[in-house]
Parts: structure tokens; sequence; C-alpha cells
């Protein structure tokens, strides 16, 4: 009976938090193809302990991460068009929410040829809204 | 100073998490080289929503992540031996922690050859103990 209260209860908040997380991938996903990686990395927390996950282990708040993807992807070819799909977001508490999905980049083969892969994200509200602590792309 | 007062009531705990979670990492890398896959598996948390992603999502408790292993490693000489390195772990809250770190797998030839990649974890703490919720290895 308490479960099924619980359930009753929270289920209003799951939905409005997994909504949240989708709408800021939809709008992360929308930054990217417009070029603007100032506003993707954004997403992140502005915080030393942030990681992020590819080949190497990467610590650093906004402008680290930016960095990181500048690095990579110097130009609007080398970025292509991003895709999100198969999004899975997982509620852990009311601050914290764990997502997973596909990534899938069309690219000419001037700018690499497409790539695609999964990623892990681990996401906080904070006092500046929902913020990537750690994302694990492969 | 609540900030301060929070640090340092909190601090024993924190490192208390953290030596729980590399303990459970050292017992699931033994598990493995003494060719223990149920045991390795059973560090994941037995539910249905438990997540494993490598090249694809796999869901499920115990005797999926478990056929997983099995049929990527089906004998010892595939399993090789494992070393887990660079292991970092970060609490969340006190019943979910965040760890990443690096596996190596020294391997024959016949084996699959030597292998190395990254993981994250997020770990939460059950009635059970700490299990793996969710696992994105690359």
């Amino acid at each position: 009976m308490v479960r099924w209260c619980l359930l009753i209860c929270c289920t209003p908040l799951l939905l409005a938090q997994s909504d949240e997380i989708r709408t800021m991938l939809r709008n992360s996903q929308a930054a990217w193809n417009r070029g603007d990686l100032v506003a993707f990395a954004s997403d992140y927390e502005d915080s030393p302990e942030t990681t992020y996950i590819g080949k190497e282990v990467t610590h650093g708040g906004n402008q680290t991460i930016l960095a990181r993807y500048q690095s990579r992807y110097p130009n609007r070819e080398a970025m292509g068009t991003l895709t999100f799909s198969e999004i899975e977001v997982r509620v852990l508490t009311p601050d914290l929410v764990l997502a997973n999905g596909k990534y899938e980049l069309k690219r000419t083969p001037a700018g690499g040829g497409d790539a695609s892969g999964r990623f892990t994200l681990v996401i906080r509200k904070t006092a500046k809204g929902w913020k990537i602590i750690h994302d694990h792309s492969s």
C-alpha cells in the first residue's frame, strides 16, 4: 500500500524530471547542429570534479570540456550533424538522473565520415539547472 | 562555517563509502581471475532496470548480465587476467556512488589477445550491499 501511494505521488515528479532531461538533450543537439559548442559545453557542471570519459579521462569545468570538444571538432565539417536517439532516463533521486542513449554524426568524408556510439550521462540538478557531472561516450 | 562542519562530519562517511567500493572492485577482479563469473555478475543489482552498455545496451538482472559475460568470455583463456586501475570514486549521496577506472585483460593470442578500456559504474547501496545498477564499458 505504501509502495502504491509512493508510486502514485512520485510519478508526476519522475515524469517531469524525465521530460526536463529530454528537453535538455534536444537543446544540446540543437546547439551542436548550429555549431554552438559554447552552449553545448555549458550543459556540463562548471566544476573541477566534472568528468568526461572518451578514450581517456578529462576532469574539469566548462572551459576544459569546451577545449576538448574544440580540439576534436575544430570546424563545422568535423562537427557534422548530430542526432541523439534511443534515450533512456532513469531518475535516481529528485536531484540526480542517469541517462543513456545513442549518438550519430553524419559527416562528409573530409569531416571524418559518419560516426556513432553510446553515451552515459549522470546529471545533477544544480542552482543553474540540470548539469552533466559525468559523461562516458564511446 | 556550515560547509566546514558538514565537511568535517561527512568526511569519514565519504572515505568509508569509497573504501567499500574499492574493496568491492578488488573482490570483483579476484572473482574474474579465479574464473568465477557467477560471483562477478552478482555485483550487479538483480533488477530488470540494471543496464550494461558495451556496443549495445543490455537490460536485466544477474542472469542476464551473467549470460552476457559467459557468451563473450566462454573459457578461462578468453577471460585472461583482469586488472582494474586508475579507479576514481565519487560519492553522490550516502547510497549512490559513481566510479570509473581502467580495465586491462592480459590474454594469449588464442584467448583474443590483450584488451583494455574504461568503465563507468553507478553503484547503489541496497539491502544486499553495494550493487552496480549501470555499467558503461568501452
